[in-house]
């Protein structure tokens, strides 16, 4: 795929058509970044100590100390408060309400406008079809282009993108100010566009970059705001925020956010998404009531449904229908969403051909959604001239539109007379507005503006809901309960229901229903919203993943799947069946050779170091960059100049013994000499008067130089070790000793390479996580998803007794997974779990004594050499 | 204090007063209990192999073979049916429903009779007064005794039980069928009563107890319903069961349940959840128009609020009043409460007296209450008649009560009447009955009856909005905002936003929002409820803990403290900081002497395992049980006899050394001999055949017999090992050699045992953790908690690279929170941790490299000591 003239990102974000793709590994990146940043704040740290320092003002002598001391504690009170949460999801919560209503109103304005520019050249067919379509696409494009040139990140829901980030994956560019400018502007001209998008997901995003630039701007103010952990638990109360006053729904906010992005949910944090989003909400309504909208704070989408007898409990199974369908119907949307994208990527010249002309493909979507909505055009039969809003409003009312089977004359609302056509019927129109909306939602979130799929599948869920309702209010005129008062049904609430129940499905949420209900203002239809919605995601999850995890697998972004409903398997596969045994280690004696062949290997991105190859003890872990930077300076320039030194040094001593004795450095260089002689050809000699070659501080420093280059090509000269060792630090070597010359030959140079990677690795400059997380070989699927996620782990090691025998990575997590939950007869089990079921457990215990036994034996044979007969009969013994 | 006739139950639960108190260490019960579980389910799944061999079947021949293959596979096919979460989910609603409606209907009964007798007496007001104060003292002391004899864990609320069981703590006695009855019998009874007591607590506990009594029973279909964790995921769905069908408002159920029962929520657990609370709710309400008492689904409490302008945005500062108010009024209610049960404590002599007389401190409470609300007596000043719906229902009215300050006459309604007094302001009456009402709440949930306080504290919350909204209603009897038509204020909408608020601050939720939400079935006043709800939380949570969190510290239940809001410091304290650094361990070479001492030194649950004093490295960790067993075989009875056999050998040997060649068992017994020598005498000698003196199998049942003795109090020779070895299994080895004599004297096998205590400990037959839960000493206490919430782990091991240096178990980390969490200035912080927040991370991985150096120079020089001299120059070296 081309890749055009834009700045290479750091993360090889591919740009494809639709959605971007990541080549490199994002774990490697997301640590490398992490360790920058660390350093950086760090070092920020320590330069910047603000404030001058109490306790010295208070020995100053003069006439405004006290004031200056009162006023240092105020500041530092101050910085202390701007500190605490509240004052940051206040903060939040005000940006967020006044971003909203300003996106609001401008995209209201921009809808205005269309309907101006058609309504007013209403003379000429033509020309209001050329206003009609040029705007849109005027619009889109212009949206597309500016995501693209600002930042590409921008563009799609940013719910997923989310949902990673929480995970633990840092994914930087996806909060930066760049991309909030990109989203908001995008979004606010694709909405404006009158496309069917939506804008829940985007806010979302909108919301978490919020957050992030917030506490990026606060950590000017206080320390608190530089702690990592604190972060995403302010990212995950901003997600809420984002839905909370995009619907002004505080509660459905805080649990769609946390149904969307969390796998575990620590109950502590509950509040602040409560108290950010409702804070958030209640400005946001505020605002409206200010600027006139409104009377008083209301409900967005305000329904006036009868309470006392909202429904008939006869009408249930029309209601549970409605699930179901919704349920085959998200699955349907999903799956057509996922079908258009891999299509546009697999035909690859139609692809090369619009990845040159960027901006074609989202006009000419653009133009075939608003020539097919035209209104004089097909557009009447499907009320084409009504926004999205209008359309809802239409929806939620609780009048019926037909009487008797036919359609009545209900032309006191403009918007509802959009559903009346002379020749069609109501229901006419209701299908072929659901059937074209679907796939043009469908179709419209594949484009690379700022845009959600929420809204969208909201409206064709009402209008099924509606459509099922009508037919309902047709069939029983008199409403179903006849025996008493005459309860009419309530087509609006039908409506309702199938809103709730679509959308559900498509995000694969419950909390729709409580979004549904803070949305219309009205709780009366709680049971069967709660029962259509959950039979909606029953069906849809048996069948097709949420757009969100569709959307991940499309991205390739780094994600664990979650665990699906009920598959008992889970219980019985352990991480024994599903471990890599093969697992590349070094032990504490390996030599430089041994790291040598486990970095040309495999792309590992850390390496287990156990104590020995026999024991298996594992001792930590360490970062491929770490050893390759062990590697690069053992064998620097610096250090075999160094060599070249001694070998010098040691032909003159030969030379002139008898000469002056030497001076100090002179001894040392002795002793250097000595030093290499011990470690190559291992005599017993020891050195009178011990000696560093090199103190133990310039190495590290060395060492995190080192670190720092590897990223840069190999511009070196390529003798011995390939193209491995990326960099070798030329600078501080120079510098210490300018007047030694490089007289080696290659040959010489290879010899000496190969010399130095026989001596054992010193590891003392080196970074050790001294505990990977480990598992046992025993531990369930389940389990080990639950710590996986919950601890953010992208590996664990399989021990036993303290002894490495496997590894487990996300990848073979992810395959056991998911072949645990393909549909029946396709299952991969392993072979083992079947097996283990019916076995006793008498056995493990068995099997672990025996571990133990051979451990023991090890240890006996080792260090107490004078029992080693006696145990060797005893294991022996064992074995009869 | 006296623990009187009962039996004594297993875990110790002592029987206080007004709540039980455990003196066991549960940890150890619960182990002990689980470890039985596991030995009984593996014993009877390996006995009922149900159902006839399929594939033996399709071998048979005869003419209905084919049927009968038909069948076994129908059968299994439901069998696997059955294991279906949603077939479970929907049992459990259905269930929990059909309890909450015949409860509900049998509480009705009660208090209608109780009216029923107090109206028919109205000519004699002795007789009326008797009549109204006897009916409550006899169904109190009824529940309380039946309570008592039946199950006492049943008495009280029941939340903090399940919050501490689905902590993974197992407390068996509270989820058995007894304990269903008398909770179910007990509460009918004491809601029958007519005192301010509540049914959401009980009823969590309730539908807990139905799910584990189903999991039973479901267990005789399918195996999956002996899964541990899937039971406790079912309880978590449960809890939200129990407060759904209670108030027919799932959504808040769910919110409630997780927000009071758990630390961490598994969102994939959230489905099952709402899907029964649903179904259950569904059900209850379904019953109640089956029964004809509604028309159709409806909410409990119907509110009738005009939807068009529900309240102004200048009253939110009276709803922001309410909230902080209801804040201090919720913190002062648990304290009340905790002081009363503290109180009733510490007066020895009056709590001796009540513990005999069981009964007498009930029925003294109900009749101190039941009279100060006799209706024609002090009753009439807060509305006593009334029962705690009608006074909700009367509360929630949307009509003032009261016109431009004075009261009108509301007389249209027969509950709104008892707010009429002749004498008395409306307002009076208010306040009287808030007053009253709080402290009656406070006392009467105190009593050991199967009862909760929420129900009280939202009616108490009620009052206290109506009173403010009352208030405002007199105040502005035109409305507020004066510029347009005339919106009066609603006072009714004050009492669901008090209501919310004050039940919000006693149990710490926020979910109480959404609760009033379905119980009223308007959502029109969301914000000022989530503001109210927010306030009150945050000014109650920095007061008092919530009221389950009171009684868990009085009842002693093994519980892990939240961490509190914003506290900054928990992510300066490190684990190093709290860690026991005293650790107790035994070596691979430790001798049983070592053993011994360690068991006689302290109470610890297990003991850690390293490879050697020296090297430190962990192994695992080995329960005291498994300890105890090692040393008791080891110094068995069985073990001696062998020994005297042995030695008997050997000198009829040594005196016939020319007689004739031994048999098989003769041989045996001679390379016994030897391979006691070889231990004893460690010399180099290998015997030619290789043979086991105790195969593996039976020295591992052995263990697991003695296991099972551990708890027989010794009632052996009290040789040697005083009490320290509870029981030693004598029978297999009497029937292993009947006619061997036990001919040792008592200071024989005093040295014999001496001599024994010398040898080294054999790990074969004991079962070893092999990963024991690790920490590293950086490890934050945040993440500290976060682990060991979710995990629900009691102790973890801390290690620097494979190298055990402390543990921390719950009891360091409790302290370490609420050290953290004390007020202001008495905060004790670990003096290492501002120490550290100054210095750089640099010398972190220095110290890291310093320790892995002192481990391979150990290692080099134990394993390979051909390199030892090189390697100490080395070190040496680093001296410098």
């Amino acid at each position: 795929m081309a890749v055009d003239g834009t700045e290479q990102r750091a993360l090889q974000y591919e740009q494809t058509l639709m959605y971007g793709r990541y080549t490199q590994e994002l774990g490697v990146y997301a640590k490398e970044e992490a360790a920058r940043i660390r350093e950086d704040g760090r070092h920020r740290r320590s330069v910047s100590d603000r404030g001058p320092p109490l306790k010295l003002l208070e020995y100053e002598k003069g006439r405004c100390v006290r004031c200056r001391i009162c006023a240092v504690h105020c500041q530092r009170f101050l910085m202390s408060r701007v500190g605490e949460d509240w004052i940051f999801l206040i903060l939040l919560g005000l940006v967020m309400a006044l971003v909203s209503f300003v996106m609001d109103f401008c995209i209201a304005l921009l809808l205005q406008a269309q309907k101006w520019m058609y309504g007013g050249l209403d003379s000429n067919v033509i020309l209001q079809y050329l206003a009609w379509v040029t705007y849109p696409v005027v619009l889109i494009s212009f949206s597309a282009g500016f995501t693209h040139i600002v930042a590409p990140q921008a563009a799609g829901s940013g719910i997923p993108e989310m949902k990673t980030i929480l995970r633990g994956v840092v994914l930087k560019e996806y909060l930066t100010l760049k991309t909030f400018v990109a989203k908001v502007v995008g979004l606010t001209c694709a909405l404006g566009s009158g496309l069917p998008l939506g804008k829940e997901g985007p806010f979302v995003h909108i919301a978490s970059l919020c957050a992030a630039l917030l506490c990026k701007f606060m950590s000017f103010f206080g320390g608190i705001y530089e702690n990592e952990s604190r972060n995403i638990e302010m990212l995950a109360a901003a997600c809420a925020v984002g839905v909370g006053c995009c619907f002004a729904a505080p509660i459905g906010g805080v649990l769609f956010s946390i149904e969307v992005t969390s796998t575990f949910f620590a109950v502590r944090n509950y509040w602040r998404g409560f108290f950010a989003a409702t804070f958030s909400a209640f400005i946001f309504r505020v605002l409206a009531v200010w600027n006139r909208d409104e009377e008083t704070i209301t409900a967005l989408f305000k329904t006036r449904f009868r309470l006392d007898f909202p429904f008939d409990l006869q009408e249930l199974p029309a209601f549970a229908v409605i699930g179901i369908a919704s349920g085959f119907g998200g699955a349907l949307f999903v799956f057509l969403n996922r079908l258009i994208v891999q299509f546009m990527r697999k035909q690859k010249t139609i692809n090369k051909f619009l990845m040159k002309k960027r901006l074609l493909y989202p006009a000419l979507v653009t133009l075939l959604i608003s020539t097919l909505t035209f209104p004089p055009g097909f557009g009447q039969f499907m009320a084409g001239q009504l926004t999205q809003k209008e359309t809802l409003v239409s929806f939620f009312d609780n009048r019926t539109w037909t009487k008797q089977g036919m359609a009545e004359d209900f032309n006191y609302d403009s918007h509802s007379a959009a559903w009346k056509h002379p020749q069609a019927n109501v229901f006419v129109i209701l299908v072929v507005f659901i059937v074209m909306k679907f796939w043009m939602s469908a179709l419209a979130t594949t484009l690379p503006v700022p845009c959600g799929a929420f809204m969208p599948v909201f409206v064709i869920g009402a209008a099924f809901g509606r459509l099922v309702g009508e037919s309902m209010a047709a069939w029983f005129p008199e409403g179903i309960n006849t025996d008493g008062t005459i309860y009419p049904i309530v087509p609006g609430g039908y409506a309702v229901v199938g809103a709730a129940a679509l959308s559900g499905a498509v995000t694969h949420t419950v909390s729709t229903a409580v979004i549904v209900f803070e949305l219309t203002g009205q709780i009366s239809h709680i049971l069967p919203i709660m029962i259509a919605v959950i039979l909606a995601n029953a069906v849809a999850q048996s069948l097709q993943p949420s757009i969100y995890d569709s959307i991940i697998r499309i991205k390739k972004l780094p994600y664990l799947p979650e665990l699906g409903w009920g598959h008992h398997e889970k219980y019985n596969i352990r991480v024994e069946d599903i471990m890599v045994r093969n697992v590349r280690y070094i032990t504490l004696n390996s030599t430089y050779r041994d790291l040598h062949e486990i970095l040309m290997i495999g792309n590992l991105k850390t390496v287990a170091l156990v104590e020995s190859a026999e024991s298996m003890i594992l001792l930590g872990s360490i970062e491929r960059a770490q050893l390759q930077a062990l590697l690069t300076q053992h064998l620097s320039r610096e250090r075999r100049l160094e060599f070249i030194r001694d070998r010098v040094d040691a032909e003159r001593k030969r030379v002139s013994v008898v000469s002056t004795p030497s001076s100090e450095e002179g001894g040392q260089k002795v002793n250097h000499e000595v030093r290499f002689q011990i470690s190559t050809e291992e005599s017993s000699f020891t050195p009178a008067r011990p000696s560093s070659p090199k103190p133990l501080k310039p190495a590290l420093k060395k060492t995190s130089a080192a670190e720092k280059n590897i990223e840069i090509p190999t511009s070196d000269s390529g003798i011995g070790l390939k193209n491995l060792l990326c960099a070798r630090p030329q600078t501080d070597a120079m510098e210490e000793d300018p007047d030694a010359e490089d007289d080696m030959t290659l040959g010489e140079i290879e010899e000496w390479e190969e010399q130095q990677l026989d001596e054992q690795v010193n590891f003392n400059s080196c970074k050790i996580d001294p505990a990977p997380f480990q598992l046992v070989e025993r531990t369930s699927l389940h389990k080990t998803h639950t710590i996986f996620s919950l601890l953010g782990l992208d590996h664990a090691y399989v021990t036993s007794i303290g002894r490495l025998i496997g590894v487990v990575s996300l990848r073979e997590l992810r395959k056991a997974i998911e072949g645990s939950m393909t549909v029946k007869g396709v299952k991969v089990r392993p072979p083992l779990a079947s097996f283990r079921d019916s076995g006793t457990s008498g056995t493990s215990s068995e099997s672990e004594a025996t571990e133990l036994h051979k451990l023991w034996d090890r240890h006996t044979s080792i260090s107490i050499p004078r029992e080693h007969q006696p145990n060797a009969s005893d294991s022996d013994d064992k074995s009869q």
